[in-house]
């Protein structure tokens, strides 16, 4: 930058950089590099790709270390920066990569707090970012479906690791592996193994797998039929809103021309009634 | 209470203490707990915990007991309480605590009994007590087709029963046995075992599977499509018609003004006529 | 019947049995009795209760005959009773009951026969008959759907019993073995079985399973919301025209009234103008 | 063709001829043939169908070449013809089979490319047609969701290889395979023995399981229920507009008879006035 160039006008510069399109490109290409980079390591690979992979991870970070920089200094207000979540979680992402880890144990965590890099992708790309924001809307409509989900769960884990403990303590152990066993009665897998090993000793059991399954299929069926008439209706109250909206206005202008003219009307026939009046008075 | 207040004036208090957030707090906070000794149970805990939770579980029946009484005394229409079913419930539930339960097959039913105790939560938490209401407004109208996949199952059953019982009698032994045998089919849960096993002998029985698959899939799939329709017409019966009243009312107001302004031109208008027909007879 | 009873008279009282809640109450008894006679042939059972069951099947049998030719004798039309669909399937499921039947393979298929007798629940049950007529009217609505989905599964089953008949000839031997597999594929029973089997000779045959997966999950999700869609649109059509109407005939009442008070408006005016014309004639 | 008849003549008999039913129906009865004869070539045979099957595989070749030429002829704009996504598709399916192949790899090939003629059913059946080309209309709407699952899968799977690589590398050895049997675990395919091997070394890892399947089951979901609404808010969207202008049109038009009648009253009283004024100017 030239000496004479004014903070304002770099300022400015700065900002138009960062929301470049190349720019915007540049990152989402480092990080989809950054992701491959992690997927590869999965892999048993040569010394020679193992030691440039490092270096590349090394880049990486430095780059995103930079470019997060860059982003708050070309941000206007700095102190909305860090309270805005997805520049928090670019934050974190990239200060946890920062941290030098050594023994083994600590490598690993390292190696998966990279994983997450692969998450700024939806930080950077503004489509994926309004899905996600639009997925954390719909959580709390579920929250007290989800509380209803996990009440019958528990009291059926809680009957089912008094009863069938015995049986087998693998699945019925204490009341979280019980929960762990009817999540995947729920899931359908392998379910009739399970109730097979029971109904060996209490032959009715199968009302047990039967009413568990009924409910929570019925719940959650229940459930999504709320979810897409909960948003349906939203959106239709939005639109009906604005269309209703329209249509009355046509409808109204077309009334208020209808009042106009009769107000015309009326004001003329009354001028014409005083016109009476006072011819009326001209007459006696 | 001090001995200068009077019944009314005590009976609203002990009205305004149980509606109080307060005391819903500690009523739900205890049936969490008591949900938590019940999960608690079904680990193998060191004698200590163990009798301390038996003391805890006394504590919390006696709650139950002081609270069912507290809110039937606040109730003001004592014959009602009962009625509403989900005092009755909880009625039930405490009163099924009380029982003393000495041999051991006894013991596991009480502690069944108490299992019951984490409903409570669904009577106390009115949003959940909503949710359930909903739900079983739903039962009905699913009855004819829950009657229409009996149907199904049982034909299916039978036929499978007569034709398979010789190649697996503990899958087809009898048409109760088989029944259960064709909801693991219609669940997908290891389907091929059941059916490559009667292939065998009946090479041809692919078809029973399929069409019973087929058949079951496409009623559910159109039950599922009937429930959806049908609450969103309710919703949007109830949605539309306030809206449809919400515009006609705009308009309707509309149309008033024009015809109160049309009447009072009317009325000017024959007035003024009236005062010609008077001049006329004067001109007369 | 008395002798000086008419013809007509009978005939009228014939239909008032046929069409009374008792005769109906009656026939649906015994058809969930016939319903509990098949199921209870399938049990073990001593020979005593095993005859007892032989002579019920006889008695039922003559009471079906007997109802079909009283309902048949109610009927106004004589010829139009056969063409009625339901009529048709009870006459066959009653006569088929009827042929004698001695050698043991015979024994089966009248037993087989008997079962189609729960169907005529669905025949009598005025609820089950519409939810049938309902469900078959959705029928061809998939029809195109279906073809493209056999398509699909034809080409993959092609290819499939192509590349893989030398893995396994018990899964993909032939063309409709390999339409089976492929159908147990789609319901997600033990597929990765099937694929890890695969693999070890064609390392890239998960790209074969899981395109076949994605295509019919889309065809069959897109195919879902069409239903849902196309059902939908049919009885929101049919609400709202009849809600538009009812709207409509508000607001055009209104408008009517509005012109009734203008026309009369009008009326007053002109006759005023004409009173002022024959005036002015007089005046001059 | 007769000699005196002109080219033009010649190309719209051509036309007609392409356009007929019968032609149409010959040419679907063609290709059906051709998949029935890709399906019996599954199947063991004896030399002489295996040999009538080969000289029948080279007459619909001829016929598929000389019906594509014929089409071609019929067309009137050539170059439009090749730019029709389907005609490109027909035409290539039949130059694949003209390839002539020889040794037994390529036989394979030309096999296979033989399946794609059943694929031509689509391209000539025009409801077919429609239904594929609404189905490809649906793909960019996911395209969004589809990037979003796969970066869920890619994480997860990059964690998954990291932790339980050791456990089991058949399952989680690289990236990729972790992919896969994060697919398998999505369509809950025997995943409870995924989950149970890796829960030895790691007994948490359940919460890997379980959030990755409740993840991808609430991002499908809503998937799910976007595509509903989105489709539906389309075709409603076209729908209420044409109802809204319907219903605007009919009110619309009663308000113009109102303002006319009152535009005829306002002439009138104005001729009233003026009339009047003119009188008035008379008396004075």
């Amino acid at each position: 930058m030239s000496p004479d160039m004014s903070p304002v006008a770099g300022f400015n510069q700065l900002r138009r950089i960062e929301s470049s399109t190349l720019f915007q490109g540049v990152v989402i290409a480092i990080i989809i590099l950054s992701a491959l980079t992690i997927g590869a390591k999965t892999y048993d690979l040569p010394p020679l790709v193992e030691q440039s992979l490092s270096v590349m991870d090394t880049a990486i970070t430095l780059f995103f270390l930079i470019e997060i920089l860059f982003r708050f200094t070309a941000s206007p207000v700095k102190r909305r920066f860090l309270l805005d979540g997805w520049n928090l979680f670019d934050t974190l992402v990239v200060v946890g990569s920062l941290i030098p880890l050594d023994n083994s144990e600590a490598v690993l965590l390292g190696r998966l707090l990279r994983v997450f890099r692969v998450l700024r992708l939806v930080s950077v790309v503004p489509e994926l970012r309004f899905l996600i924001n639009s997925l954390l809307k719909a959580i709390p409509r579920m929250g007290y479906i989800a509380l209803l989900m996990f009440i019958i769960f528990y009291i059926y884990a809680a009957i089912g690791s008094m009863l069938f403990a015995s049986v087998d303590s693998e699945l019925w152990g204490d009341v979280a592996i019980a929960m762990l066993t009817l999540f995947r009665v729920a899931t359908f897998e392998d379910w009739t193994d399970v109730m097979y090993a029971t109904m060996e000793q209490y032959p009715l059991s199968w009302i047990y797998y039967l009413t568990f399954i009924f409910l929570t299929a019925f719940v959650f069926l229940n459930m999504m039929i709320g979810a897409i008439l909960e948003v349906m209706s939203e959106e239709q109250n939005a639109k009906q809103a604005q269309q209703a909206h329209d249509e009355r206005d046509e409808i109204t202008r077309q009334l208020r021309d209808v009042q106009s003219q009769l107000a015309e009307l009326v004001s003329y026939t009354k001028s014409e009634q005083n016109g009476f009046g006072h011819r009326k008075v001209e007459d006696e």
